[in-house]
């Protein structure tokens, strides 16, 4: 059991410091014969790329994806797959300060307790650059559960930004281009009143908490272990590993306990089970909810340094990915349920 | 990676059918030299007993454990612990209606459509009884953390039934035995209203979904990996593992994220981070929550078999015990941190 | 990663020390629907039984199995399958010089200098009954295997004992049948003299290594993985987990060195790769051998205790289940080769 | 558990084809705090390297290493360390025949019917260059070992070429210095005539198979687990991992297991247990021997391509490579046997 691996039939070990050299992901289990687009890869990675508006950190990086191994002819070879992404636009003098100050909120405290030595600049293993990886195994799972189940899709939002809700109705309708089109993938009937209070955000040091959605639509029935590897335990693990993350909650979610079971339970509606039952997917709409604290990166230290006012849109891709290599995941450990 | 083992360092490794022969639990890279009482790993899997009131299920078990390797003349061997407990009140003939007609929110298609073969008894492998197993390896880790950090304290209770919350200063004031003593673990003012309401849900087959919430006050520090063996990650894994649980939170939970930054890292206040920072013990109180739907088991068939009108009660313990597990896996894993 | 565990996708936790409570295996990644003699499964247990003959150990021990889980109606269910056999026959009185008096060549210094605290009583966890896990975990493989490719069948006999050379075409000519017929099980055509010998060096307090040998006629082609998990490694590392092993040698083995390339791999045979290539099994016979050294059970230890003169009779079946339990581990494995 | 994975408490996962872009290795679980000297790592990669003399491959390789992450101001993170080493000189067009033209003795065809899409050129992830990769694994692992256990020195000659055997004497005396500075890593009187004779096979496209030998002096006690991982059977199965290998023994070896019980455990000499006891080491010297199967690179193939007439003697740092690291593993597993 390694501390920088997840999977159960197919593992990601992801890798890298924020301003080391290289940041990447090694996967193994990737079954052989499966063609693989890079574009489709690298897109998947610009689609988490800070730099690429007002709204986010302004530390610009390539994030050009190097595949090492693994992939031959354009086919998965069935050997590990590693992936690479050099790190560029490191400018690392800007933490010297915390080097011996420590930033309220962040783990540079508990890194040195535990480790003793660490890599203090941008948050070393820390920072949300690791995530990069996980997009990576991510985006190579799906295009394997594109192969194996082809109306299988995907998609995420941010659902909540500090205290505003987003259009329900308007989200579960829209695609994942639709939403990559949305300011702050916040599908909200007025968009530019949250680009708004976003950059006013980041000009004054103050950020925003919020959630993402998540939407597995036509998953494959039968995935998830019954017991410790339940298909929801496996997606919390994933969100809750995630930096910033408070907590999760699954189909109707936290309210919806507060009904009574004859209530709950009825028969009219199944979405109350948000397509997991037992722990395994029913084949029905799957759905999940993730919450993020607002990033601490908060008031002088946010206005110097390259800091995302709410992190949460950055947050739906990596979830999308982590939520396609859980799927595939699954997939290939129910090729042996039977025999 | 196997389906039915939770861990790191140390792992259970759990089995048994609901009304198969035993449930037990095997645990492996359990230190030598632990002394064991195992009155007390008894005392603790009779405090999530059914049969005990008439809040909970009328199933009579003894649930009398049998250790039966890895503890010699008192004291663990290093070698792995087998503790196993034989079903016996096991009313299988009440289940033979479900063979061939699944229940309504239960487990039984997707197991079916999975193994193609399953055992129907009481839910077989997905009952809640297998969390005897869990409570088992708790117990045992619970009194190795005692050892290596006597002043840790992992106290559970019941903080909502339905819409009714708990009296959170009663709650965090409450040691597990003023928890036990309270109906439904529920600290609750008027703790008759809360047991009529219960009795009446059993005669009425309704029942209540609910949230439990854990404290782990002095927990050690640096305890949790960095990326995705997050103390935080951990805990959510073995919450959502749990039958019937919707969702978990952690620290002040959802409702604080909608703070904006500047408040919520107000730096008067540090209960925020809920004891974990990058995914890190701080040694500081740890908080979380689970939340759980109300039982499927609802109408005739609850009336019938011997079912719990609200399941969080019993849940307390098995979120306790896991959450012992979890903080000796991790204080193991410490120990190779720095050389 | 367990110490107590073996297997890739299936895995066997073994548990029990000689003279404690139970000797057992738990076995997770078992597919549903597979139907199990447990006749089958306790007639290879008894193969291995001590007891059985003047050549070898006296310990009575009915060996019973009891399966608590994982099989139902005659079929397993896909989970774990849980298999105990409790301690009957154990004169731990016999053991109690030891408790201060470590005995040459056997484990108990190490263990303690390792541990701490120890169970003395027959080898405790290191004792040659821990081996009775692993007949029932392959075992139970083998039914499995048998299911999937009928015609693998896996025949091991001892080929060696101290200097005296079984006679090879007689070996491979027999079935598994034919061996348990012979005088522990070794083929020579002087079994009058080989049971004399062995009688003899049980009277004198003498002991005799030898040589196991395991061929596997029609396995699955396409088994094992290219790196780490090569099926010679898988094989190596069962082997040489087994107490008193000193070597393993595959194909045609350590003479086969000696020749130059052009001879070695010289295309009118095929022998010289003994059915495996790159790691992965070709379909053709594979053939190993393993070397155990003299039990350290001489002289008064062995004239009091009861002990074999030469343990290779007895490693035979248990060598035939690791097998076994390893080619269908790697089976399964070759279910997400390719997608 | 993955397949191109190996270790338990520290895991190396291997990665690259010998002509796609790069070779690497991933470590996690390596300790923080641990000042490393890449250059050292660096001569350790050079002493596998080909094209160093006439006497093995002439393929040009730089095999420089690039640390990419988990070092940081020269000391270990705590972090997953990732080194790569790109492929340079990949004559791949020298393997263009073979894409449809499996070669005897090889694992093309195997590969093929395994993973259906294979890497053809030089073996692919089957090539002896995926061994760089265990290097620089053990190189780390026996810096950190001369930390916690300076005196430990982990010594490999080749002590068989063919039907040559070294002399054992010289052998046993030598150091690690020493050994490199004989032709073909050969302790044997007549250096010159093993020359000529490795000479004379790579010109005739003959090879020879031999036997490797590594001595463990003044290895730490306690290492090793007591049933599946014995760390007999740890280094039993790194070795049967490696390409080309036959068998392994230890201690005495084979033919030792002709003595009788009574004179093979005679106490005037302990070198009979090879240092490893009930599978866990005793602090005495461990010994032990990998056989190796003439590499069948021959004939014309072997004139036209680049290959070693002999390949034990650049196995040697590997296998002394994979020794450090077992070694280092357990030791850190020792951790916590006892609390």
């Amino acid at each position: 059991m390694s501390a920088n691996s997840f999977g159960g039939r197919i593992q990601m070990h992801t890798f890298g410091e924020s301003h080391g050299r290289a940041m990447g992901t090694l996967i193994d289990g990737f079954p052989a014969g499966v063609p693989i687009d890079i574009n489709e890869v690298q897109h998947f990675l610009d689609r988490r790329k800070p730099g690429t508006s007002d709204l986010v950190s302004a530390r610009k990086e390539s994030d050009k994806l190097e595949i090492v191994s693994g992939i031959f002819e354009g086919k998965t070879l069935g050997t590990p797959i590693c992936g690479l992404i050099y790190n560029q636009n490191a400018r690392s003098e800007d933490y010297d300060q915390i080097k011996n100050q420590p930033r309220h909120g962040h783990a540079e405290k508990v890194w040195h307790d535990k480790f003793g030595h660490i890599d203090h600049r941008g948050g070393g293993r820390s920072s949300g650059r690791e995530t990069l990886s996980r997009v990576i195994a991510g985006a190579l799972c799906e295009q394997a559960l594109k192969k194996v189940s082809p109306k299988t899709e995907v998609v995420g939002w941010v659902s909540q930004i500090g205290e505003w809700l987003c259009d329900d109705s308007m989200a579960t309708k829209s695609s994942r281009i639709d939403i990559d089109k949305l300011s702050a993938r916040f599908p909200y009937r007025d968009t530019a009143f949250i680009g708004q209070k976003l950059e006013l955000a980041k000009a004054n040091g103050e950020s925003y908490g919020g959630v993402a959605e998540i939407l597995v639509k036509n998953p494959p029935a039968s995935l998830g272990q019954p017991v410790f590897r339940k298909l929801k335990a496996d997606l919390a693990s994933a969100a809750m590993s995630l930096g910033a993350t408070l907590g999760v909650d699954f189909a109707e979610g936290f309210t919806s306990i507060e009904k009574p079971g004859t209530e709950f339970h009825s028969t009219q509606k199944i979405s109350q089970y948000g397509g997991i039952q037992g722990g395994i997917s029913t084949g029905q709409t799957i759905r999940f909810r993730v919450f993020f604290k607002p990033t601490s990166s908060i008031l002088d230290v946010a206005k110097q340094g390259r800091h995302d006012p709410c992190i949460v849109p950055r947050a739906v891709p990596v979830l999308e990915a982590m939520t396609s290599f859980i799927l595939f995941d699954h997939w290939l450990w129910s090729k042996t349920d039977q025999i």
